[in-house]
């Protein structure tokens, strides 16, 4: 059982900040993301895509950003289960929670945060009969290890930069790679369309364009596909690996069954207050939430953080008085024992 | 008359990022500030003094902070009455507002913001009968121009940085200086008080340790000062000037009498929806506003100025939808011909 002060499930800007806030008031985080990696969205989806409405950034790349917020709150030494997803949430007596993740993984805390941003972000699936009898066997949304296609015979689908960039790397792992889309035209990197043209010239990729596949064989394991023709016919494709790769979509996933107020898929918080829901405890801030005027940008998760977090101190300790310091005055006292703050004045006698 | 779609009372970082959300939605903005620079307290008090929890930075000096905003916000041309104080406001038949300042320059716009963090910054005065009288005459409580004092005989009072610090500059301008302080310690940079101790042995400062102006004489123009010694006495100095240099005091000015609800020495508004005041088309952002559970916080008022800007947006133009657009999406569209935008995918044929 991992236990913490506040149990913050996402770790994107918003979830990441929420750990220096909470640290200025001396309380421990624990953060639960669905991706093997902190950062959310903007490490996976767009690491290299300039914002640039972050407040005192002209422009910063997404993964810089990133890298800023994790050294900005690294003294505060958050902790994470990454990779799971946070799947049910159980009231104790004492008013506390117990976060299970689809990993069985528990979590013990005062306090819950959602700063879950669009959801967990899940892969798009074509809509194919007995396409789940083949999932884990032959049939996969994500590469995670390119090495288990190694001398296959692969058939990616899909027209963007993900299908372009795993054709390009598995065209020296697979044996034989196919990538199929419904368009002549791709719609990515330049130069990820001229190497595909390429490997296909050399016989390296087999391209199918306009076309898709429409049925999948095998006994147990994928053995082969249909793949239609859009302007004549079909054609029957030995493969062992079908890797549809059609992008993500955003699922607020099991959290919308916590009881939580839902309005078109976002949680509905008191943007009066502090952010919190109709769950005592449970707040939900960043692009999760939904409220009057509510505006999705990364700098409203950043004040939702700082505002929800001394509500949560007062549930926390209900008896203490908190009076808010600032950082340019006391500085910043890191749970690692380091301390960061502004050169003090000086008093000095003159005699 | 200057004309602007919303007229910005504050240049602080608040009022600065203010101009850059207003022109996402093509809003101009004119900027008016007490002080002669823009970034408020950050370039006036503390340009040098590191800033801990603005998101994204784990270390920020103020200074940098602001030098960054007026990047961000430049292709949005905002203009400025710089040096004078907004005094007066007027309601036309249109709901549009007349705003005049202390040198009777006069703005119009259909939205006021008020940015105007904890009010205009205004000298501390010593409590001396007849100061007035000598206001501009020989007393002053900002130091300007520093060449107005060569070969003048300047008594400075106060034991703080700026006291310090104008005393070692004064030295070789001035013919004489006297530096009056109620304590023998001065709190200030270690270097400064060092250096007024050495430039007090070489006979170039004359320093008045334990001691307090009390009174002030001369006809028309300052001619000479009471100091009393705290532990025995007092002395007549014969001066030109007196500068009391006691720091700065914030004040809402002025715009405590528009007709806003105030609480706490601040402007209350709706945080439940877009932080407008009492006065439809006045706003409040940022540390001049208060509301249930309001911080007083750069990163706050930063969230504030995006929320505001949509409601003025709807103000001005009541008949448009808006629609918001991520500037990852979109870009950012200067007024002056410039664009930023991420680098877009290409859509490319293979055949």
């Amino acid at each position: 059982m991992i236990k913490t002060d506040i149990l913050i499930i996402g770790a994107g800007p918003t979830g990441l900040f929420t750990v220096f806030e909470a640290g200025l008031l001396k309380l421990k985080c624990h953060l639960i993301d669905a991706l093997p990696q902190p950062g959310g969205q903007c490490s996976e989806i767009y690491p290299k895509k300039p914002i640039y409405d972050i407040p005192g950034f002209p422009e910063i790349l997404a993964g810089d950003l990133v890298k800023n917020l994790l050294e900005q709150i690294k003294s505060f030494e958050p902790t994470y289960t990454l990779g799971e997803r946070a799947e049910t949430i159980e009231k104790l007596e004492d008013e506390s929670f117990i976060v299970t993740t689809n990993k069985g993984t528990k979590h013990h805390a005062p306090v819950v945060v959602i700063a879950g941003g669009l959801g967990s972000f899940e892969p798009r699936k074509p809509q194919l009969e007995n396409i789940d009898k083949y999932e884990d066997n032959g049939v996969s949304y994500i590469i995670k290890d390119p090495e288990v296609y190694r001398d296959k015979k692969v058939l990616i689908a899909g027209g963007g930069d993900s299908a372009l960039d795993w054709s390009i790397y598995l065209a020296d792992v697979a044996s034989e790679v196919y990538l199929v889309h419904r368009r002549n035209e791709f719609r990515g990197a330049l130069d990820s369309v001229e190497k595909v043209a390429e490997l296909s010239k050399k016989g390296k990729v087999e391209l199918i364009t306009e076309a898709e596949v429409t049925q999948l064989h095998g006994e147990d394991t994928l053995e082969a596909v249909t793949v239609k023709h859009l302007k004549n016919g079909e054609s029957h494709v030995e493969v062992d690996n079908f890797i549809p790769l059609f992008g993500l979509s955003p699922k607020l996933g099991p959290i919308a069954n916590w009881g939580l107020e839902i309005e078109k898929n976002a949680i509905k918080v008191n943007n009066a207050y502090d952010y919190s829901t109709n769950i005592p405890g449970v707040y939900a801030i960043g692009d999760v939430n939904t409220y009057p005027g509510k505006l999705k940008l990364i700098l409203s998760g950043f004040h939702e953080a700082a505002v929800m977090c001394q509500s949560a101190y007062q549930r926390i300790f209900p008896d203490k008085k908190y009076v808010m310091k600032y950082t340019t005055v006391g500085g910043v006292q890191g749970f690692d024992g380091t301390k960061k703050e502004a050169k003090k004045e000086v008093i000095k006698s003159i005699n």
